[in-house]
């Protein structure tokens, strides 16, 4: 049926070609019916399989597995490897042993997000920088060839594939062992599985525990997959993905939706990693140094929206107070749980403040919002 | 239904958020019953509107308005910016004047390359790059900041509106007037409309002629596609985009899918956008000195693939010959006009002759290939 009813038409597909690049694990997520994706560094990643809802209900009770793929590794090795990550960071890396990971805002010389990256410090001269939506890549290479460090800097055959979920400690010792239970929160270890080299880390971008598991040959991608999937059958485990709602509900950002390159860490409620004054050598130092004296102009928080269930937005949705524009929000969803919607926005200097009664202009009409913490959890 | 039947399941849909960014001409896009997206430098970028067959046969005809603001803009400006353009590519800019434009492979320090933008200098001290599909900013900005350069990069609120067809010059002397249609191939200048300056380069992703209107307002968008979409029906216009059809006919390299940071230009075929003896600066110039003067190791073709029509491929194909790898075809689809499945893809050395017969291992079965030029039309 052909007409001008625009709501009844079917929405847009995604066009795939190599450069919506597959993973080591694409034939397994698609035999367990994935419904929806995005591109994500230029790769795939799955977004929902049952529903959004069905989803965020068994991630918070069960245990899931999630191609996380498209979380590219930036390798950076040599003895100038250390310098070379420390100029990207205003956290100060000086303590940082091998074997823990650190949550790293990236900065430009002007203080502005580049990405939020978790980085891994496999060796006194050797990191991988597991990186959000954009090319670090090429702002890490730009800067070690501008600056003639002496760092290798690429993108290795690394796949991270996430085990998430209340379960996910007994799905990974059944596979791995009972000693993978001690592993600490952000600390990691290598591990074999028939002969193969993994890094087992306790992390993952959902508040319900687990952890990443990082591939680090594509072709062993499938036997990976199968046999956590196998083991977990006595969990019920299923295939998931980084969830919409339980993201928003824990306070959980997303660098191209929460941040942009026009915000500063502090801006994005991330001052506590940032050592600014520590972190010698980062090249947004000066930037951020005066930002913070000044103090942020505007600030990361989260939102309840009042009303019926929202369709998340594909845009950012205004914020008034009166008639003033006062923020916007980026992320929002109806939260089966907290049976309400819940956001993440930014709000400017005055209007922050937990319980600040605001109005969000929606597609579907103008809403009262209240302002909270970011973590609704 | 469910069930084991998975070739009968939906493809997956596109999630979308801020992350997947929305253009001044979504709306419009939209309007026009725009039936599938990709997402190109974090942006949506239509692929399909009637059918691939129906877009293709209208635009070798008409004329189309393709919304291609995902070919975001790196400005350059300041007393460093020609140095600084000139360190990105092998292509020597040391003769190009204002209001040109230069076709620009991008390489790295390895000679690998990074994107292959279309380079517009707007003034001795201010250039764009339009890009293809990676965020070369970061790259730009990282070798200016490591290097201290006195150049400051950025990405302006710039969206190329492309106008394309043989049709193209009529559609565009109707609304700006029949002086539009001296411009030469590769040439911009400045125009207005409505208050607004614009900038039309004789330009385009497809082989059929036209123009890319680079708009500086996205406020403005709605009423500049209405203005072009009013005047054009006359013209048969429709709302189109990039035909992978078309493009492959063309021969018109995709970066991403038929190159990537693994190729050399050499390799790409884009020899004759290098004159990297001259190209005094340039980063990657030893390391493609070096590998000009060993010679290619691998070639970009065109290829025609025997038997019936293809689906195109989502990741590269095996190019054999007896049992042994000699390539991968990485872009492939059924043309209606000449009547077989179009590639493009590389071949080893020794195998990339025109004529050679080579096999490609496809998801429907093996197939004959003949390696062709590039250009098929």
């Amino acid at each position: 049926m052909q007409g001008r009813e625009t709501q009844t038409r079917m929405p847009p597909v995604l066009s795939r070609s190599r450069r919506t690049r597959r993973t080591p694990f694409s034939d397994r997520v698609e035999a367990q019916g994935v419904k929806a994706y995005t591109v994500y560094n230029h790769m795939l990643l799955p977004t929902v399989f049952e529903s959004l809802e069905a989803d965020y209900h068994h991630l918070k009770r069960q245990v899931q597995l999630w191609d996380v793929s498209c979380e590219r590794q930036v390798q950076v090795r040599g003895p100038d490897a250390q310098r070379l990550v420390q100029l990207l960071t205003p956290r100060n890396l000086s303590g940082m042993s091998v074997g823990q990971c650190f949550y790293t805002p990236m900065v430009d010389e002007t203080g502005g997000m580049l990405n939020d990256p978790v980085t891994l410090k496999l060796a006194e001269d050797r990191y991988w920088i597991s990186i959000a939506d954009s090319d670090l890549l090429l702002w890490v290479k730009g800067l070690a060839n501008g600056m003639r460090l002496d760092a290798a800097v690429d993108e290795p055959d690394v796949s991270p594939l996430a085990v998430q979920g209340p379960r996910a400690d007994d799905l990974m010792a059944a596979v791995f062992g009972e000693d993978i239970r001690s592993l600490r929160f952000f600390r990691f270890r290598e591990v074999k599985l028939d002969g193969q080299t993994l890094v087992v880390a306790r992390s993952g971008y959902s508040k319900q525990g687990g952890f990443e598991v990082y591939l680090q040959d594509s072709s062993f991608g499938g036997a990976l997959w199968d046999k956590l999937f196998e083991a977990g059958q006595a969990f019920q485990v299923r295939a998931g993905c980084p969830n919409l709602i339980e993201r928003i509900e824990g306070g959980l950002l997303s660098y191209g939706n929460d941040m942009t390159r026009e915000n500063t860490p502090h801006e994005c409620g991330l001052g506590r990693f940032c050592q600014t004054a520590d972190a010698i050598g980062c090249i947004g130092r000066d930037a951020l140094i005066r930002a913070s004296m000044e103090g942020p102009q505007r600030m990361i928080r989260g939102l309840r929206i009042a009303g019926e269930a929202l369709t998340p937005p594909t845009q950012p949705w205004a914020i008034h107070t009166d008639d003033q524009w006062v923020g916007q929000v980026t992320s929002a969803v109806w939260s089966p749980d907290f049976r309400c919607n819940v956001a993440i926005g930014m709000l400017e200097l005055g209007w922050w403040d937990e319980g600040s009664v605001v109005e969000v202009e929606t597609p579907f009409g103008n809403r009262q919002a209240t302002v909270s913490q970011l973590n609704f959890s």
